[in-house]
């Protein structure tokens, strides 16, 4: 190496995408990728290698959707000065049709868009109209076959809030805790009478969001009491009677962080300490 | 032949779709149309040759979606007493997930879809953001590359409203009128910041939503003024430099009929004389 590396600026970006021709989120040897995509596209910009330490708010799986994904790049100053200020537009036309960019920014380096972060915001959609689901929803809209009672579902959900071993909805990473907090978990049928969850915790494992609504669907036709999604939280190992609803009704809407870079640095102290 | 035609029912059917992998509404051999999906289906309940009779509301160019089409169909008498009640569920079966019956209901033989229809009802979806359309909503709004003013898109549409000949805005049809009565045509932004314009009139003569809706285009930019669509009325044909917005951002959303059988009757002899 001849010389120091090209200072750094820490950039957070924004971001939506339709999940269903990605192999979701993380970079995969051959497989179509939402960071894969990203950074290929940044690094048309930037150069290619000039891109480093992408980390994602929330990893989601294969045919998840995102309207609010959040996560954080190091990019090479002189290039930021340079396009920074025309990088959406210039992502606009590099980025494939079903990821964009929506906003970019360069922030103070204690932000960590995965540590940082104080929650995530899931929507889970289900539809369970006798014909189906609204064609042009169908995309991110799970159809159900049979009637659901969304009063049961609500309050099946408000069984789950609060400080939990979230084991029984989880599935098993060795040495890591399924401990997480539930801050929201409840149903409502929009204008169209499709069946909405909203769903946000500190933090969620994995397939933890489908898991849950798999478990609240199951309630809600009948086929499970109402107290049964809370009942699993005393399993303390996977539960697998519970169904995995289906990936492609599921959107990550949001995440949440604290309003200052010395709570960026604070939570995620935190945070680490915690999923350690 | 022998013994007499089995009695038939008219049926009215609602219809969604997603237009995207349709070569429109009307049939076409070789080609995937929504006529074609939509009568496969009902052969394949009343048996193939029992359904006859296929009228729309709204015949949709390839690309346009529906979530409020119309149609009326005529099927045997006996296979709708079996059938009927479980019809929409039945098709939703049968039929591919980019169209679905959301409703089917036994009509009085006055009920023509198309020509007792009182006004066709339409949205037209574009999104001028930088970063372009959100992935989720792509197959359905336009991504327009340059901010558009929104009231002066809407002052142009109001200076549209009336009884005119639009033949500015139409393909032309050898001795068919151009004449239409525009009872709506205005835009506004949505939650997302998405501009929806409403559009209704009685009947739309060919691309005309779409011809209404580049005129306004051309304003909300600035590359035309406000009162540019409206002189195109005095044109008396079709105007050359008025571009046909995509397909994709249009959706018939809706179709009025009156309330009584009377006056379903009364409509069509009314509608069928103005259009000859």
């Amino acid at each position: 190496m001849t010389g120091a590396p090209a200072s750094q600026v820490r950039v957070r970006l924004d971001l939506a995408y339709d999940g269903t021709d990605f192999h979701g989120w993380a970079p995969q040897p051959q497989r179509r990728t939402v960071a894969g995509v990203l950074t290929d596209a940044l690094g048309r910009v930037f150069g290619p290698g000039a891109v480093s330490g992408l980390t994602v708010a929330g990893r989601t799986d294969a045919g998840v959707h995102a309207t609010g994904q959040v996560c954080h790049v190091d990019l090479p100053d002189d290039g930021w000065r340079r396009f920074g200020d025309t990088l959406v537009r210039r992502l606009a036309g590099l980025l494939p049709p079903d990821v964009r960019v929506t906003a970019a920014a360069a922030v103070p380096a204690e932000f960590d868009a995965r540590f940082s972060a104080l929650a995530r915001r899931y929507r889970y959609r289900v539809g369970d109209a006798p014909y189906g689901v609204d064609p042009l929803q169908r995309r991110y809209t799970l159809a159900w076959p049979r009637p659901l009672d969304v009063a049961r579902m609500s309050e099946a959900g408000a069984g789950l809030i609060g400080e939990h071993d979230f084991a029984a909805f989880c599935r098993r990473r060795e040495g890591a805790t399924t401990i997480r907090t539930l801050t929201r978990l409840d149903w409502h049928r929009d204008a169209d009478g499709v069946l909405v969850a909203t769903v946000v915790a500190d933090a969620f494992c994995h397939s933890m969001v489908r898991s849950l609504v798999g478990a609240m669907l199951a309630v809600g036709d009948g086929r499970r009491p109402v107290m049964w999604p809370r009942e699993l939280l005393s399993r303390g190992a996977r539960a697998g009677e519970v169904q995995v609803a289906p990936p492609h009704g599921l959107i990550l809407v949001g995440v949440d962080y604290p309003a200052t870079p010395e709570q960026w640095a604070a939570q995620a102290r935190l945070a680490r300490r915690r999923r350690a």
